[in-house]
């Protein structure tokens, strides 16, 4: 039998630089494994289907959503962004742990489904700062950067439901700071219980 | 007004090597300071006073006892051990982290008093190794090992008030761990919270 995999779930407003600190982290645990979502959105220039998203149809997504195969499922700037149930039930089952970076929404659908998931909410240091990352991603269309700065504000709201709060100031330091809370959750006491029973008999 | 600083207990079986951990740790954070603990033990060669404990007479220690100047205190092994209150007080109150290596005993004793305290369990990875590590030890004579090997067994009772388990199998991995645990502490979101409240008003 195995033991189930550990759910991450990590958030922030666009821009605070969740899915850079995911892709970081997972280099670090051989057993961490970064989960793609599914999105109507069109591949911005050097991202990959299946690496950063499973680029999907309206239609297929819609479909999707009839067939209930979604655990959480949102729409953000018109496009629409989700996370397969099967995709974590097939991973945890194996004891692999899970690493997803989704939106506020999607963090509350999933708290519901998922109580023992361990919620991080990702902050960009100022304002400011998140302003220039998303100017950066000259991809963005100066709108489109003015709904993002506004619904930063608006993903802040769900930052009451997030065990973790990482403030991402230093690439470095953030990616760290994710380690030792992924390291410290498997940690906790319940969790190492079970493996150490040996040792208890023993003594 | 300074934010008041954390307290981190750390617990093991004489000889799972929570001191030397602790020693190492705090190498690491320049505000996390190593409580020593008051005792009635004799110095073991190599030991230093302010440094490993403060070694005071036994009928100093039972006036400090009378005096109520002890958060925690336990006999163990025929000796006495106590942290004093005013130890704890004076470094949490100027922000100063506190990491604290006692008995279980002791810990159970903090945890009525400090709830909010962060408790770490250790353990040795096998009864021989625990076995071993006693050996070397070279001032701890036979029975002395006899001793703390059947002491190990009652110190895990207390486990199951602790919050999170670091299996010392590798002094550098365990260090690794509570670094780990010390840095995600400081990222739980009520400890973060009052220190973005001024990036919540500019968005």
């Amino acid at each position: 039998m195995n033991k189930e995999g550990l759910l991450f779930i990590i958030s922030a407003p666009s821009g605070a630089g969740k899915t850079s600190l995911c892709k970081e982290v997972v280099k670090f645990f051989p057993n961490l494994y970064h989960s793609v979502s599914y999105t109507t959105r069109l591949p911005r220039p050097g991202e990959k289907d299946g690496e950063d998203y499973l680029f999907v149809s309206k239609d297929k997504f819609q479909e999707m959503i009839d067939d209930r195969s979604f655990v959480e499922w949102a729409e953000i700037h018109g496009n629409r962004y989700g996370t397969t149930i099967d995709s974590l039930k097939e991973y945890r089952h194996k004891g692999i742990d899970i690493i997803l970076d989704i939106d506020g929404q999607g963090g509350r659908q999933l708290k519901n489904e998922y109580p023992d998931g361990i919620y991080v909410f990702i902050l960009p240091p100022s304002r400011k700062d998140l302003e220039e990352r998303l100017r950066l991603r000259s991809t963005d269309s100066d709108e489109d950067i003015e709904k993002r700065l506004k619904n930063a504000k608006e993903e802040l709201q769900y930052i009451y439901q997030y065990d973790y709060i990482v403030v991402n100031n230093d690439l470095e330091e953030a990616v760290s700071a994710l380690k030792s809370i992924i390291i410290a959750e498997k940690c906790r006491r319940d969790r190492v219980l079970p493996l150490v029973k040996g040792l208890f008999q023993l003594l």
